[in-house]
């Protein structure tokens, strides 16, 4: 039910459309919204659409144009949009404008924009003379779009922890190997690594394992390689020699996906053989958990994939946002376990997760592993 | 499909029924198998029962009398039993002659009995001219009856871990606080605890948290208490001077159920206050699991909760054919982790699991904790 008043069945089911266009964006769009479109008149669908790449039109535009190529007329029609839609200029014009020209008599929105840039487009189509009803499957936008509106609020990206661990969570043995405690979900990995922006990693991880850090899928989908995000405190990844051979460079396209962003405290010289566009860093004395969400998010990140080692899951726990753990059915007893520099009471080893739930349970096909998803309740980030 | 030949779609139904009537017995009827019987006719169930308590009927007597008192004649019937019919006299007469002298002409059997002692039941039946089909819906009625499959094939007890840990796998904080870690799936804790003949603890748990170790339950399920098992190796507990006021003790019926069986290995003499039927006290230099589950086998136990602590989890989990992990959104950090005497390699990590699947996945009704059931996938045990 919708919070600004009563939808019909026929709403419902358009608006569960434009939701599923939308998150056919999701992962492409960053750091966008994904928004879906659809337009309807006497009781069909006229014309649908979502975002599909940053920079491209946005899903009302996109639905309009289909309409218009299906040779439609769109006077008099209801357009089902998951976002509010624009009213300003950015990469594309204002969404608004192409909206009251077509003619469309309604709009129904599933939530506001949250992003003050956008604009007022609600009152803009109202005083334009357009029915507009907002609230329709709210929640459920917002999940879609939950990168967008953590970032544009709080002015710091969405945060996802991943881990893998044993039963008795640890995510790595006595010698720190880790690779792979779990197996069987890995297509649920890369997928995650899609949809968010950034990857971050110790620099233990790359010392240890030299991963690529990218998305590999079997099959048609094509999906992003993000930027990695690397904590380097002490320069000890700078310092190597074969610094450029690592595999974290060798995953960097043309387009500047996949590119590294390196944090560091060390004031030494570097001879690097890595060039720019693959290579960013930063310096600072002091890197906390506060200054790299901050830094990320002025280089317009709006979502980060935190995933480890031991240290840096403990240092951000507290600002995560959403935690897939995956377990597998092993036991190491001894060994690093997935959050060693924490040290809570019983008491208060649940404070962190006081507003989160487990929103989802998944066995792998296999039957030897599992996955929980860990997520805020609400979405009022 | 039984592996002894095809089955119909009502043959199907109607052990189905006795599966359901079977899993009434499940806790009160061991060290017995719970058995449920259907009797049908014409295509009516003329009769049905199920074993109740140990030492009264079995389910094809309870079934036949049930038949006979809504004056049903017998001859000629179908039975479903999900178990093979005894042929013995125990605690009670042989099921075959009731169910040849009733005249049932048909007898479809889930599983075989694999206990010697039950004698032949399927060749009596045979020889006194009664079809007698084997193998339908075999792998459930094993399930049901997995403990009593287990002492009698191997010896020892079927045996089940319980824990409840945080999502970095610890069961207690620094100081060994450890209730209550999972708060919300009580009642299946309390139902494990009726299902199972016994539970066992060391000697820390009853120091640290002077348990009660019984079942609890809000509504109007009578659950049995347990036979709780303790391991003191060293005496601490009979050392106790107010031994007598230890909970464990508070919660042994007139029955004998509940008492509690302590191993050690102390050669001290102890001036005990507490009378034999409540403690039975077991000497041994060497306290293994193994010499646990053999003298609880010879104790005619049949089933084994092991619930702790850390140690005792290490020590046991070679001998589980079960596990129940409760685990809640919760971090420690630092404190006892549930198998703290392992030290597996990467490698290794995963040799306890060959056999088993996860069977079940839940999550509380808050969404705050989260359950997984880890089984043996082949009840060849």
């Amino acid at each position: 039910m919708g919070q600004y008043g009563e939808f019909t069945k026929a709403d419902y089911y358009y608006i569960k459309r434009a939701l599923s266009l939308a998150r056919k964006g999701v992962g492409y769009v960053n750091p966008n919204p994904p928004v879906g479109a659809v337009i309807v008149k006497g009781g069909e669908i006229i014309g649908s659409g979502y975002h599909r790449a940053y920079g491209q039109y946005h899903a009302e535009r996109i639905a309009i144009m289909d309409a218009k190529s299906n040779g439609a007329d769109l006077r008099g029609a209801t357009m089902y949009v998951t976002l509010e839609p624009c009213d300003h200029y950015g990469k594309t014009p204002p969404c608004t404008d192409a909206i009251i020209e077509a003619g469309i008599s309604k709009v129904i929105i599933a939530t506001r924009d949250p992003n003050p840039v956008s604009g007022d487009g609600i009152t803009k189509l109202r005083n334009a003379g357009i029915d507009v009803q907002i609230g329709l499957m709210e929640e459920e936008a917002k999940d879609i779009m939950r990168f967008f509106i953590k970032s544009v609020t709080k002015k710091i990206p969405y945060v996802t922890l991943k881990y893998a661990a044993t039963l008795d969570g640890k995510i790595a043995d006595l010698e720190g190997n880790s690779k792979w405690i779990t197996n069987n979900m890995k297509n649920i990995v890369h997928k995650l690594r899609h949809e968010h922006m950034a990857i971050l990693v110790g620099a233990n991880t790359i010392l240890k394992d030299n991963p690529y850090l990218n998305t590999r899928v079997s099959g048609n989908t094509k999906y992003l390689n993000p930027i990695k995000v690397v904590l380097d405190r002490e320069g000890r990844i700078l310092k190597l020699k074969n610094l450029h051979d690592l595999n974290i460079f060798k995953t960097v396209d043309n387009h500047g996906f996949g590119k590294v962003i390196l944090f560091t405290s060390s004031k030494d010289k570097f001879c690097l053989k890595v060039s720019e566009d693959k290579l960013q860093i930063i310096h600072s004395e002091e890197i906390t958990p506060e200054f790299v969400l901050e830094t990320l998010h002025n280089l317009k990140i709006n979502s980060l994939l935190v995933e480890g080692g031991s240290e840096i899951f403990s240092q951000f726990l507290d600002f995560a946002d959403e935690i897939y753990a995956f377990y597998a059915l092993k036991v190491l007893g001894k060994g690093l376990y997935v959050f060693s520099c924490i040290s809570n009471s019983l008491e208060d080893s649940g404070k962190q997760f006081k507003d989160f739930e487990i929103s989802k349970l998944n066995v792998s096909q296999d039957k030897k592993e599992f996955m929980v998803v860990i997520k805020r309740c609400s979405l009022e980030l």
